[in-house]
């Protein structure tokens, strides 16, 4: 069911400083901040030859990442979002196997412009899990 | 400098539970378990388009994993790593711009059999990083 492995989230506190890491430090390729009201985060996109790593840093009041942040003030690994073909089919087989799917379980617009579904951690090795329709 | 994204390992206390959220719930392809004494885990993979997803569970004391699943006792994401061209070079370059390298900072032979280091995660944006000769 699931296909190629889309990009790892970071969560980082000051993307400037994240930006200098993986681009000073580690030598990638980093791109512009990209602010995304609607998701509460600003996003850079580190790009590797098979996939990327988003850093995001919280935007606005009640962004999502900002309790982990006071969980993890040095940053840390957020997320993995794998793609599917088909997100309604694949809600559905996670239902069915008892799997809890965050929110209402309806996808979301994310933010690469596809529909997004996240799954309880609990139920996935303690990993937040994004699912985005390829 | 960085390459590809090699792997991103979720640490597990059960690896036949991780096994089966892996396979049957997300339907991806997972090897047969593979005992690595030396690194104080057994391993799978499961194998995505474009990279790997290691699930690692703790083999015999002192394994590295251990002190992580007392704090994450259903998982979590352990370290992601990345492929280096000369992985002595990123070392000397790393070190050069004030980034910490775990242990004696000497290159060890890694689960996939070339050599590897550790980074330190207050250095990487709160992830512990390995980097892997490609």
């Amino acid at each position: 069911m699931i296909g190629r492995l889309n990009h790892v989230a970071i969560a980082v506190s000051d993307l400037a400083s994240g930006t200098a890491v993986y681009q000073s430090m580690l030598g990638a390729k980093v791109s512009e901040p990209q602010a995304e009201p609607d998701h509460g985060v600003t996003v850079v996109f580190v790009e590797l030859p098979n996939t990327k790593i988003e850093l995001l840093e919280p935007l606005g009041e009640n962004s999502p990442i900002a309790r982990f942040l006071e969980s993890n003030p040095s940053g840390g690994i957020h997320h993995v979002c794998y793609e599917v073909d088909d997100i309604i089919a694949a809600r559905d087989h996670l239902k069915n196997e008892g799997a809890r799917v965050l929110g209402t379980g309806e996808p979301k617009i994310g933010a690469h412009g596809k529909p997004v579904l996240f799954l309880h951690p609990k139920d996935f090795c303690g990993t937040l899990v994004e699912l985005e329709q390829a």
